[in-house]
């Protein structure tokens, strides 16, 4: 790509630079749910339309907007811009979950959501989390775990349909 | 494979020929659980260390091995051998769902967990079963929809993430 804009698209290279640093100018964080925005406050957490008494806590604005696209979801979101990882070094200091403490404790909030993935790391962020947010009282679920919708069992792995089975709901009445 | 054999393994033809009729006289349906077996009652529905308070029902004999293989169930099965669809002119009675109604009231039976696949036909014929069940009185359970184990939520569709969110479970105390 470097060198295409180099020999055939030098205008396009002016413009991809000031692009990017134009990003970097004017993109922070969102001081109330920690995504990316361009203002103090995002578009988001300011909407009189969300419903406030619900937080979703996910690990990425990737993760956020998938979140978004199920259009199944009218409360707010707390982006933690990573996981707990020792492994890398990452404790709950270093991923800033006071900051998430906070948010939570605005008396708006009643119920925290946790849609961390369902990797080692993430498990363990809601897991921490969860012990954090119980102390103080805040209702906590974690969204389900189980055989993804249009799946068939012949092709679901051991460790899913276990979790299925021992995460099993009543029916009807 | 024919060619093969006819030209290089003709005993091995004969042992095979010999197999698949020898499977079709002797394999049958277990009366009681009614997958594939050569007795009249399968060693698993016979078997004393099996819980016989929980029966969960599959569509084929393959999803029973996929439970099987989670080592996370210890309670007695039932194989539909098929699923209600419509489209295939296959209802209630052609699955013969009155042979699992029959099943379900030998007095021990106190769980019936649906097994069936997540697609459309599986779903129908869970639905179609807890109707039936509940009129019973008997308490029906569906194992869990959701984000697969090790699942991350960038790669998850969005049904079944609106499916978790809609699932989602409480956490900690």
């Amino acid at each position: 790509m470097a060198y295409h804009l180099l020999q055939h698209d030098r205008k396009g290279a002016q413009q991809l630079g000031d692009a990017v640093l134009g990003a970097l100018r004017s993109v922070r964080h969102c001081k109330r749910c920690n995504t990316f925005a361009e203002e103090d406050i995002c578009e988001r957490c300011a909407s009189p339309r969300r419903d406030k008494s619900v937080l979703c806590v996910v690990e990425t604005p990737v993760d956020l907007n998938m979140m978004e696209q199920t259009h199944a979801y009218q409360g707010l979101y707390y982006v933690l811009m990573g996981r707990i990882s020792p492994l890398d070094g990452i404790g709950a200091r270093e991923l800033g979950l006071e900051q998430l403490m906070a948010r939570v404790q605005d008396g708006l909030v009643r119920e925290v959501i946790l849609a961390t993935n369902f990797t080692n790391e993430g498990e363990a962020t809601a897991h921490y989390i969860t012990a954090m947010l119980n102390l103080k009282g805040i209702s906590v679920t974690r969204i389900a775990r189980g055989v993804p919708v249009g799946g068939e069992l012949e092709y679901v792995d051991s460790g899913t349909l276990a979790q299925a089975l021992r995460e099993r709901r009543a029916c009807g009445g």
